[in-house]
Protein backbone atom coordinates (compact mmCIF):
# COMPACT_ATOMS: atom_id res chain seq x y z
CA UNK A 1 0.00 0.00 0.00
CA UNK A 2 1.32 3.50 -0.75
CA UNK A 3 1.54 5.49 2.22
CA UNK A 4 -0.86 8.98 2.09
CA UNK A 5 0.51 12.41 2.84
CA UNK A 6 -0.37 15.01 4.99
CA UNK A 7 -1.27 18.70 4.43
CA UNK A 8 -0.66 20.97 7.47
CA UNK A 9 -3.31 23.79 5.98
CA UNK A 10 -4.09 27.22 6.90
CA UNK A 11 -8.05 27.98 7.67
CA UNK A 12 -7.23 31.38 7.13
CA UNK A 13 -8.99 34.16 9.95
CA UNK A 14 -12.54 33.46 9.94
CA UNK A 15 -14.42 34.37 6.22
CA UNK A 16 -14.24 30.94 4.41
CA UNK A 17 -13.53 33.25 1.47
CA UNK A 18 -9.99 33.97 2.98
CA UNK A 19 -9.08 30.26 2.67
CA UNK A 20 -6.39 29.69 -0.37
CA UNK A 21 -7.17 28.11 -3.53
CA UNK A 22 -5.03 25.29 -2.41
CA UNK A 23 -6.56 24.87 1.22
CA UNK A 24 -10.13 24.52 -0.78
CA UNK A 25 -8.38 22.11 -3.30
CA UNK A 26 -7.22 19.93 -1.19
CA UNK A 27 -10.66 20.30 1.50
CA UNK A 28 -12.32 18.68 -1.38
CA UNK A 29 -10.13 15.57 -2.40
CA UNK A 30 -8.60 15.01 1.29
CA UNK A 31 -9.60 11.34 2.91
CA UNK A 32 -9.44 12.71 6.57
CA UNK A 33 -9.83 15.93 7.99
CA UNK A 34 -8.20 16.48 11.46
CA UNK A 35 -9.88 19.88 12.12
CA UNK A 36 -9.16 22.37 14.64
CA UNK A 37 -12.54 23.90 17.54
CA UNK A 38 -11.92 26.78 15.67
CA UNK A 39 -12.56 26.17 12.08
CA UNK A 40 -16.29 27.01 11.54
CA UNK A 41 -19.01 24.63 9.94
CA UNK A 42 -18.92 27.11 6.78
CA UNK A 43 -15.46 26.06 6.24
CA UNK A 44 -15.84 22.49 7.09
CA UNK A 45 -18.46 22.67 4.58
CA UNK A 46 -15.93 23.07 1.56
CA UNK A 47 -15.32 19.65 2.42
CA UNK A 48 -16.14 16.10 0.23
CA UNK A 49 -19.16 15.18 1.82
CA UNK A 50 -17.78 12.13 1.94
CA UNK A 51 -14.64 13.02 3.89
CA UNK A 52 -14.20 11.90 7.47
CA UNK A 53 -14.34 14.99 9.98
CA UNK A 54 -12.75 14.81 12.62
CA UNK A 55 -12.76 17.97 15.18
CA UNK A 56 -9.10 17.59 17.51
CA UNK A 57 -8.99 20.62 18.57
CA UNK A 58 -8.78 22.19 22.33
CA UNK A 59 -10.69 24.93 23.82
CA UNK A 60 -10.38 26.91 26.86
CA UNK A 61 -7.90 24.29 28.45
CA UNK A 62 -10.49 21.74 28.53
CA UNK A 63 -8.13 18.82 26.25
CA UNK A 64 -10.10 16.75 24.40
CA UNK A 65 -7.08 14.97 23.07
CA UNK A 66 -3.70 15.49 23.51
CA UNK A 67 -0.74 16.89 21.04
CA UNK A 68 0.46 13.08 21.12
CA UNK A 69 -2.84 11.78 20.42
CA UNK A 70 -3.29 13.71 16.86
CA UNK A 71 0.06 13.27 16.09
CA UNK A 72 -0.65 9.34 16.14
CA UNK A 73 -4.23 9.88 14.47
CA UNK A 74 -2.22 11.70 11.52
CA UNK A 75 0.52 8.90 11.17
CA UNK A 76 -1.92 6.13 11.44
CA UNK A 77 -4.77 7.90 8.86
CA UNK A 78 -1.71 8.53 6.41
CA UNK A 79 0.03 5.41 6.61
CA UNK A 80 -2.96 3.55 5.74
CA UNK A 81 -2.85 5.46 2.62
CA UNK A 82 -4.65 8.54 3.10
CA UNK A 83 -4.70 12.28 2.08
CA UNK A 84 -4.69 13.77 5.33
CA UNK A 85 -5.33 17.39 5.73
CA UNK A 86 -4.94 18.97 9.07
CA UNK A 87 -6.55 22.35 8.87
CA UNK A 88 -5.59 24.64 12.00
CA UNK A 89 -7.21 28.30 12.02
CA UNK A 90 -5.21 31.10 10.32
CA UNK A 91 -1.85 29.95 9.39
CA UNK A 92 -0.10 26.39 10.99
CA UNK A 93 3.23 28.04 11.49
CA UNK A 94 1.93 31.01 13.93
CA UNK A 95 1.07 29.56 17.50
CA UNK A 96 -0.14 26.71 15.55
CA UNK A 97 1.75 23.99 17.10
CA UNK A 98 2.73 22.66 13.58
CA UNK A 99 6.21 22.30 14.78
CA UNK A 100 5.52 19.24 16.73
CA UNK A 101 3.35 18.12 14.51
CA UNK A 102 6.21 18.10 11.79
CA UNK A 103 8.94 16.58 14.17
CA UNK A 104 6.16 13.65 15.04
CA UNK A 105 5.73 13.38 10.64
CA UNK A 106 9.24 13.13 10.22
CA UNK A 107 9.80 10.57 12.78
CA UNK A 108 7.33 8.44 11.30
CA UNK A 109 8.82 8.96 7.60
CA UNK A 110 5.42 9.99 6.48
CA UNK A 111 5.52 12.70 3.92
CA UNK A 112 3.90 16.03 4.53
CA UNK A 113 3.57 19.59 3.47
CA UNK A 114 2.57 22.89 5.03
CA UNK A 115 -0.28 25.06 3.26
CA UNK A 116 0.44 28.56 4.95
CA UNK A 117 -2.77 30.56 5.89
CA UNK A 118 -3.74 34.04 6.69
CA UNK A 119 -2.90 34.07 10.08
CA UNK A 120 -5.75 36.08 12.60
CA UNK A 121 -3.18 39.30 12.91
CA UNK A 122 -3.41 39.79 9.05
CA UNK A 123 -7.56 39.10 8.80
CA UNK A 124 -7.69 41.48 12.02
CA UNK A 125 -5.99 44.65 10.60
CA UNK A 126 -7.87 43.97 7.27
CA UNK A 127 -11.29 43.98 8.74
CA UNK A 128 -10.41 47.19 10.82
CA UNK A 129 -8.73 48.96 8.29
CA UNK A 130 -5.27 49.51 10.30
CA UNK A 131 -2.12 48.90 8.55
CA UNK A 132 0.82 47.05 10.34
CA UNK A 133 3.77 48.87 9.29
CA UNK A 134 3.36 52.27 7.73
CA UNK A 135 6.27 54.26 5.81
CA UNK A 136 6.23 56.95 8.48
CA UNK A 137 5.74 54.99 10.89
CA UNK A 138 6.42 51.19 12.05
CA UNK A 139 8.77 49.52 10.08
CA UNK A 140 8.38 46.31 12.14
CA UNK A 141 5.53 43.90 13.44
CA UNK A 142 5.56 41.62 16.45
CA UNK A 143 2.85 38.70 16.93
CA UNK A 144 2.94 37.31 20.18
CA UNK A 145 0.54 35.48 22.31
CA UNK A 146 -1.33 36.80 25.27
CA UNK A 147 -1.27 34.03 27.71
CA UNK A 148 0.87 31.13 27.93
CA UNK A 149 1.17 28.60 30.46
CA UNK A 150 3.83 29.74 33.17
CA UNK A 151 6.63 31.77 31.36
CA UNK A 152 7.99 34.73 31.69
CA UNK A 153 7.39 36.95 29.11
CA UNK A 154 7.19 39.89 30.80
CA UNK A 155 10.56 40.91 29.54
CA UNK A 156 9.72 40.61 26.29
CA UNK A 157 7.05 42.75 26.01
CA UNK A 158 9.31 45.49 27.20
CA UNK A 159 11.48 44.99 24.62
CA UNK A 160 9.22 44.80 22.19
CA UNK A 161 7.53 47.99 23.49
CA UNK A 162 10.85 49.74 23.68
CA UNK A 163 11.14 48.84 19.83
CA UNK A 164 8.04 50.99 18.90
CA UNK A 165 6.56 48.05 16.54
CA UNK A 166 3.18 46.86 16.28
CA UNK A 167 1.48 44.54 18.14
CA UNK A 168 -0.76 42.22 17.76
CA UNK A 169 -1.59 39.90 20.83
CA UNK A 170 -3.00 36.83 19.81
CA UNK A 171 -5.37 35.03 22.74
CA UNK A 172 -5.27 38.22 24.83
CA UNK A 173 -7.93 36.12 26.74
CA UNK A 174 -10.81 38.00 28.75
CA UNK A 175 -9.07 39.48 31.79
CA UNK A 176 -8.23 42.79 29.79
CA UNK A 177 -7.08 44.28 32.92
CA UNK A 178 -4.33 42.06 33.38
CA UNK A 179 -3.15 43.10 29.46
CA UNK A 180 -3.24 46.20 29.85
CA UNK A 181 -1.17 46.07 33.18
CA UNK A 182 1.69 44.22 31.60
CA UNK A 183 1.32 46.76 28.10
CA UNK A 184 1.85 49.32 31.06
CA UNK A 185 4.67 47.81 33.01
CA UNK A 186 6.64 47.02 29.92
CA UNK A 187 6.69 50.58 29.52
CA UNK A 188 3.61 52.02 27.13
CA UNK A 189 2.06 55.24 27.70
CA UNK A 190 -1.38 55.13 29.12
CA UNK A 191 -2.21 56.71 26.06
CA UNK A 192 -0.84 54.17 23.61
CA UNK A 193 -4.19 53.78 20.88
CA UNK A 194 -5.14 49.47 20.60
CA UNK A 195 -8.05 47.70 19.13
CA UNK A 196 -9.78 44.89 20.15
CA UNK A 197 -10.95 42.97 17.03
CA UNK A 198 -13.12 40.17 17.52
CA UNK A 199 -14.83 37.93 14.91
CA UNK A 200 -12.83 39.43 12.14
CA UNK A 201 -13.41 38.90 8.74
CA UNK A 202 -16.77 37.09 9.91
CA UNK A 203 -20.88 38.60 9.69
CA UNK A 204 -20.21 38.52 13.62
CA UNK A 205 -16.98 41.10 13.27
CA UNK A 206 -17.05 43.41 16.25
CA UNK A 207 -14.28 46.46 16.52
CA UNK A 208 -13.45 48.93 19.81
CA UNK A 209 -10.98 50.79 19.62
CA UNK A 210 -9.44 52.25 22.89
CA UNK A 211 -6.50 53.17 24.26
CA UNK A 212 -4.23 50.94 27.13
CA UNK A 213 -5.38 52.97 29.72
CA UNK A 214 -9.26 52.70 29.30
CA UNK A 215 -8.45 48.66 27.57
CA UNK A 216 -9.49 47.61 31.00
CA UNK A 217 -12.87 48.84 30.66
CA UNK A 218 -13.41 47.65 27.10
CA UNK A 219 -16.08 45.67 26.17
CA UNK A 220 -15.44 41.61 26.70
CA UNK A 221 -15.82 40.94 22.23
CA UNK A 222 -16.63 37.57 21.31
CA UNK A 223 -13.67 35.16 21.16
CA UNK A 224 -11.61 34.47 19.01
CA UNK A 225 -10.12 38.12 19.87
CA UNK A 226 -6.61 39.95 18.78
CA UNK A 227 -5.43 43.05 20.47
CA UNK A 228 -3.42 45.36 17.87
CA UNK A 229 -1.28 48.08 19.84
CA UNK A 230 0.03 50.73 18.59
CA UNK A 231 0.46 54.35 16.75
CA UNK A 232 -1.01 52.33 13.37
CA UNK A 233 -4.33 52.17 15.38
CA UNK A 234 -4.98 55.94 15.00
CA UNK A 235 -5.68 54.72 11.36
CA UNK A 236 -8.82 52.10 12.20
CA UNK A 237 -11.70 52.50 9.85
CA UNK A 238 -14.48 54.20 12.26
CA UNK A 239 -17.45 53.07 12.62
CA UNK A 240 -19.79 51.63 9.50
CA UNK A 241 -16.55 52.09 7.43
CA UNK A 242 -14.90 48.72 7.75
CA UNK A 243 -16.28 45.78 5.85
CA UNK A 244 -15.37 42.70 5.21
CA UNK A 245 -18.38 40.86 4.14
CA UNK A 246 -21.03 41.06 1.07
CA UNK A 247 -23.92 42.09 3.15
CA UNK A 248 -22.38 45.37 4.77
CA UNK A 249 -20.29 45.93 1.41
CA UNK A 250 -22.88 48.87 0.23
CA UNK A 251 -21.72 50.87 3.10
CA UNK A 252 -19.89 54.73 2.22
CA UNK A 253 -16.81 55.41 3.98
CA UNK A 254 -16.57 58.87 5.93
CA UNK A 255 -13.37 61.29 4.96
CA UNK A 256 -11.23 60.44 8.22
CA UNK A 257 -8.23 62.59 6.56
CA UNK A 258 -5.07 63.48 8.27
CA UNK A 259 -5.10 61.34 11.16
CA UNK A 260 -1.41 59.72 10.67
CA UNK A 261 -0.36 63.39 10.09
CA UNK A 262 -1.08 63.96 13.55
CA UNK A 263 0.76 60.75 15.04
CA UNK A 264 4.23 61.80 13.59
CA UNK A 265 3.86 64.73 14.29
CA UNK B 1 -22.87 57.32 -12.31
CA UNK B 2 -22.52 54.97 -8.74
CA UNK B 3 -19.02 55.36 -7.69
CA UNK B 4 -16.92 52.04 -7.69
CA UNK B 5 -14.85 50.59 -5.39
CA UNK B 6 -11.18 49.70 -4.50
CA UNK B 7 -9.95 46.33 -3.83
CA UNK B 8 -6.00 46.20 -1.59
CA UNK B 9 -6.18 42.60 -2.27
CA UNK B 10 -2.99 40.45 -1.35
CA UNK B 11 -1.98 38.15 -3.94
CA UNK B 12 0.47 36.04 -1.64
CA UNK B 13 3.83 34.77 -1.25
CA UNK B 14 4.01 33.43 -5.10
CA UNK B 15 1.94 29.92 -5.96
CA UNK B 16 -0.61 31.22 -7.67
CA UNK B 17 -2.73 28.46 -5.64
CA UNK B 18 -1.87 30.78 -2.73
CA UNK B 19 -4.34 33.28 -3.37
CA UNK B 20 -7.21 33.27 -1.23
CA UNK B 21 -10.95 32.86 -2.96
CA UNK B 22 -12.07 36.04 -2.63
CA UNK B 23 -8.83 37.37 -4.52
CA UNK B 24 -9.34 34.80 -7.39
CA UNK B 25 -12.77 36.12 -7.62
CA UNK B 26 -12.11 39.89 -7.38
CA UNK B 27 -9.53 39.29 -9.92
CA UNK B 28 -12.15 37.61 -12.62
CA UNK B 29 -15.03 40.64 -12.00
CA UNK B 30 -12.76 43.85 -11.05
CA UNK B 31 -12.90 45.93 -14.23
CA UNK B 32 -9.33 47.53 -13.50
CA UNK B 33 -6.27 46.07 -12.07
CA UNK B 34 -3.35 47.92 -10.61
CA UNK B 35 -0.36 45.42 -9.81
CA UNK B 36 2.92 45.83 -8.24
CA UNK B 37 5.92 44.59 -10.49
CA UNK B 38 6.58 41.03 -8.28
CA UNK B 39 3.24 39.63 -9.02
CA UNK B 40 3.79 37.26 -11.39
CA UNK B 41 1.94 36.72 -14.70
CA UNK B 42 1.22 33.31 -13.63
CA UNK B 43 -0.87 34.98 -10.86
CA UNK B 44 -2.46 37.84 -13.50
CA UNK B 45 -3.83 35.00 -15.77
CA UNK B 46 -6.62 34.73 -13.20
CA UNK B 47 -7.86 37.83 -14.05
CA UNK B 48 -10.70 38.57 -16.28
CA UNK B 49 -9.01 38.55 -19.95
CA UNK B 50 -10.88 41.93 -20.32
CA UNK B 51 -9.69 43.87 -17.67
CA UNK B 52 -7.53 46.49 -17.64
CA UNK B 53 -3.95 45.71 -16.37
CA UNK B 54 -1.77 47.98 -15.10
CA UNK B 55 1.61 47.74 -13.60
CA UNK B 56 2.45 50.69 -11.21
CA UNK B 57 5.15 49.01 -9.90
CA UNK B 58 8.58 50.20 -8.43
CA UNK B 59 11.88 47.49 -8.93
CA UNK B 60 15.45 48.01 -7.23
CA UNK B 61 14.26 51.82 -6.44
CA UNK B 62 13.59 52.48 -10.03
CA UNK B 63 10.30 54.52 -9.80
CA UNK B 64 8.25 53.86 -12.57
CA UNK B 65 5.36 55.87 -10.44
CA UNK B 66 4.88 57.74 -7.69
CA UNK B 67 2.97 56.83 -5.05
CA UNK B 68 0.53 59.95 -5.69
CA UNK B 69 0.10 58.51 -9.11
CA UNK B 70 -1.20 55.25 -8.03
CA UNK B 71 -3.45 56.78 -5.55
CA UNK B 72 -4.80 59.71 -8.30
CA UNK B 73 -5.07 56.65 -10.98
CA UNK B 74 -7.24 54.42 -8.42
CA UNK B 75 -9.26 57.41 -7.38
CA UNK B 76 -9.98 58.23 -11.38
CA UNK B 77 -11.26 54.60 -12.20
CA UNK B 78 -13.35 54.09 -8.99
CA UNK B 79 -14.78 57.44 -9.40
CA UNK B 80 -15.75 56.39 -13.31
CA UNK B 81 -18.25 53.46 -11.67
CA UNK B 82 -15.24 50.80 -12.30
CA UNK B 83 -14.25 48.05 -9.84
CA UNK B 84 -10.95 48.50 -9.00
CA UNK B 85 -8.07 45.92 -7.78
CA UNK B 86 -5.26 47.38 -6.15
CA UNK B 87 -2.88 43.81 -6.06
CA UNK B 88 -0.12 43.57 -4.25
CA UNK B 89 2.24 40.46 -3.08
CA UNK B 90 1.81 39.04 -0.10
CA UNK B 91 -0.56 41.20 2.46
CA UNK B 92 -1.55 44.46 1.65
CA UNK B 93 -0.96 45.59 5.67
CA UNK B 94 2.59 44.59 5.72
CA UNK B 95 5.66 46.37 4.40
CA UNK B 96 2.65 47.23 1.40
CA UNK B 97 2.37 51.14 2.12
CA UNK B 98 -1.61 50.14 2.25
CA UNK B 99 -1.66 53.00 4.88
CA UNK B 100 -1.11 55.66 2.53
CA UNK B 101 -3.67 54.16 -0.13
CA UNK B 102 -6.10 54.03 2.04
CA UNK B 103 -5.63 57.44 3.36
CA UNK B 104 -5.70 58.51 -0.21
CA UNK B 105 -9.15 56.40 -1.02
CA UNK B 106 -10.52 57.88 2.60
CA UNK B 107 -9.70 61.27 1.64
CA UNK B 108 -11.81 61.43 -2.18
CA UNK B 109 -14.68 59.26 -0.32
CA UNK B 110 -14.04 56.35 -2.30
CA UNK B 111 -15.50 53.12 -0.93
CA UNK B 112 -12.50 50.51 -0.75
CA UNK B 113 -12.21 46.94 1.25
CA UNK B 114 -8.68 45.21 2.13
CA UNK B 115 -8.60 41.76 1.73
CA UNK B 116 -5.51 40.32 2.92
CA UNK B 117 -3.10 37.79 1.80
CA UNK B 118 -0.88 35.29 2.87
CA UNK B 119 2.45 37.19 3.37
CA UNK B 120 5.91 36.08 2.20
CA UNK B 121 7.05 35.46 5.68
CA UNK B 122 4.32 32.71 6.04
CA UNK B 123 5.07 31.54 2.28
CA UNK B 124 8.56 31.56 2.99
CA UNK B 125 8.03 29.67 6.54
CA UNK B 126 5.79 26.87 5.05
CA UNK B 127 8.37 26.34 1.71
CA UNK B 128 11.06 25.71 4.51
CA UNK B 129 9.18 23.59 6.74
CA UNK B 130 10.22 26.16 9.40
CA UNK B 131 7.71 26.61 12.62
CA UNK B 132 8.12 30.78 13.15
CA UNK B 133 6.82 29.55 16.99
CA UNK B 134 7.28 26.95 19.15
CA UNK B 135 6.34 25.79 22.65
CA UNK B 136 9.45 24.85 23.62
CA UNK B 137 10.80 28.08 21.95
CA UNK B 138 10.29 31.02 21.17
CA UNK B 139 6.32 32.84 21.55
CA UNK B 140 6.91 35.95 19.10
CA UNK B 141 7.65 36.59 15.65
CA UNK B 142 9.29 39.82 14.76
CA UNK B 143 8.42 40.82 10.85
CA UNK B 144 10.47 43.88 9.74
CA UNK B 145 12.49 45.02 6.74
CA UNK B 146 15.73 44.97 5.56
CA UNK B 147 16.88 47.91 4.30
CA UNK B 148 14.57 51.37 5.15
CA UNK B 149 15.69 55.06 3.51
CA UNK B 150 17.30 57.39 5.86
CA UNK B 151 16.50 55.95 9.03
CA UNK B 152 18.12 54.28 12.37
CA UNK B 153 16.67 50.79 12.69
CA UNK B 154 19.87 49.50 14.75
CA UNK B 155 18.20 49.94 18.20
CA UNK B 156 15.74 48.39 17.41
CA UNK B 157 17.44 45.38 16.11
CA UNK B 158 18.74 45.28 19.48
CA UNK B 159 15.79 44.84 21.20
CA UNK B 160 14.50 42.03 18.79
CA UNK B 161 17.79 40.17 19.28
CA UNK B 162 17.39 40.53 22.99
CA UNK B 163 13.82 39.07 22.94
CA UNK B 164 14.38 35.35 21.11
CA UNK B 165 11.82 35.93 18.98
CA UNK B 166 12.07 34.57 15.62
CA UNK B 167 13.61 37.23 13.39
CA UNK B 168 11.49 37.22 9.12
CA UNK B 169 13.93 39.99 7.51
CA UNK B 170 12.10 40.95 4.67
CA UNK B 171 13.84 42.68 1.58
CA UNK B 172 17.37 41.73 3.11
CA UNK B 173 19.10 42.82 -0.36
CA UNK B 174 21.87 41.61 -2.08
CA UNK B 175 24.23 42.57 0.38
CA UNK B 176 24.11 39.99 3.14
CA UNK B 177 27.67 40.92 4.54
CA UNK B 178 25.41 44.17 6.01
CA UNK B 179 22.80 42.53 7.06
CA UNK B 180 24.81 39.83 9.46
CA UNK B 181 26.88 42.83 10.95
CA UNK B 182 23.73 44.14 11.41
CA UNK B 183 22.99 41.16 13.27
CA UNK B 184 25.69 40.71 15.11
CA UNK B 185 25.81 44.32 16.08
CA UNK B 186 22.64 43.76 17.75
CA UNK B 187 23.84 41.05 19.90
CA UNK B 188 22.82 37.72 17.88
CA UNK B 189 25.63 34.93 18.14
CA UNK B 190 27.61 34.08 14.90
CA UNK B 191 25.98 30.32 15.55
CA UNK B 192 22.40 31.79 15.51
CA UNK B 193 20.99 29.91 12.93
CA UNK B 194 19.64 31.62 9.11
CA UNK B 195 17.95 30.71 6.23
CA UNK B 196 17.62 32.41 3.43
CA UNK B 197 14.48 31.34 1.16
CA UNK B 198 13.97 32.67 -2.58
CA UNK B 199 10.99 32.56 -4.53
CA UNK B 200 8.97 30.74 -2.32
CA UNK B 201 6.24 28.38 -2.90
CA UNK B 202 7.25 28.67 -6.70
CA UNK B 203 8.60 26.21 -8.50
CA UNK B 204 12.13 27.86 -8.29
CA UNK B 205 12.21 27.69 -4.81
CA UNK B 206 15.31 28.01 -3.06
CA UNK B 207 16.47 27.24 0.47
CA UNK B 208 20.07 27.96 2.26
CA UNK B 209 20.46 27.33 5.58
CA UNK B 210 23.47 28.64 7.25
CA UNK B 211 24.25 31.03 10.39
CA UNK B 212 24.75 34.39 11.01
CA UNK B 213 28.25 34.18 11.25
CA UNK B 214 28.79 32.19 7.71
CA UNK B 215 26.05 34.78 5.80
CA UNK B 216 28.31 36.73 4.26
CA UNK B 217 29.14 33.64 2.01
CA UNK B 218 25.88 32.38 1.56
CA UNK B 219 24.47 31.76 -2.25
CA UNK B 220 22.67 35.14 -3.42
CA UNK B 221 19.53 33.84 -4.71
CA UNK B 222 17.69 35.49 -6.54
CA UNK B 223 14.99 37.78 -5.70
CA UNK B 224 12.63 37.95 -4.14
CA UNK B 225 14.50 36.27 -1.01
CA UNK B 226 13.64 36.13 2.72
CA UNK B 227 15.57 35.55 5.29
CA UNK B 228 14.40 33.75 8.98
CA UNK B 229 16.65 34.12 12.25
CA UNK B 230 16.12 32.35 15.08
CA UNK B 231 16.70 28.43 16.90
CA UNK B 232 13.63 27.63 15.10
CA UNK B 233 15.56 27.72 11.88
CA UNK B 234 17.08 24.03 13.35
CA UNK B 235 13.97 22.56 11.81
CA UNK B 236 13.85 23.57 8.44
CA UNK B 237 13.27 21.17 6.05
CA UNK B 238 16.61 19.07 4.52
CA UNK B 239 17.00 18.79 0.99
CA UNK B 240 14.58 17.32 -0.92
CA UNK B 241 12.56 16.90 1.97
CA UNK B 242 10.71 20.49 1.57
CA UNK B 243 7.96 20.38 -1.34
CA UNK B 244 5.29 22.96 -2.37
CA UNK B 245 4.64 22.30 -6.33
CA UNK B 246 2.90 19.20 -7.65
CA UNK B 247 6.07 18.74 -9.97
CA UNK B 248 8.42 17.99 -6.59
CA UNK B 249 5.50 16.48 -4.41
CA UNK B 250 6.54 13.09 -4.57
CA UNK B 251 9.74 12.95 -2.93
CA UNK B 252 10.07 11.28 0.71
CA UNK B 253 11.25 12.13 3.84
CA UNK B 254 14.77 11.90 5.91
CA UNK B 255 14.01 11.42 9.48
CA UNK B 256 15.47 15.06 11.24
CA UNK B 257 14.36 13.42 14.90
CA UNK B 258 15.01 14.89 18.26
CA UNK B 259 16.77 18.22 16.20
CA UNK B 260 14.31 20.46 18.58
CA UNK B 261 15.30 18.43 21.82
CA UNK B 262 19.08 19.81 21.18
CA UNK B 263 18.06 23.49 20.75
CA UNK B 264 15.91 23.52 24.03
CA UNK B 265 18.31 22.05 26.27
Amino acid sequence: MTTGKVYLVGAGPGDPELLTLKAARLLRTADAVLHDELVTPAILRLANPAVQLLNVGKRCGTKKITQEEINFLMVSLASGGLQVVRLKGGDPLIFGRAGEEIEGLRRAGIPYEVVPGVTAALGAAAGAGIPLTHRQGPAAVVLVTGHRAADNEEGHWREFARSGATLVIYMPGRNFGEIAHRLRKAGLAGETPCAVVSRATTADQQLHVTTVGELPTAPRLAAPALLIVGEVVRLAATQGECFMTPALDQVLLQATDGKYGELTS
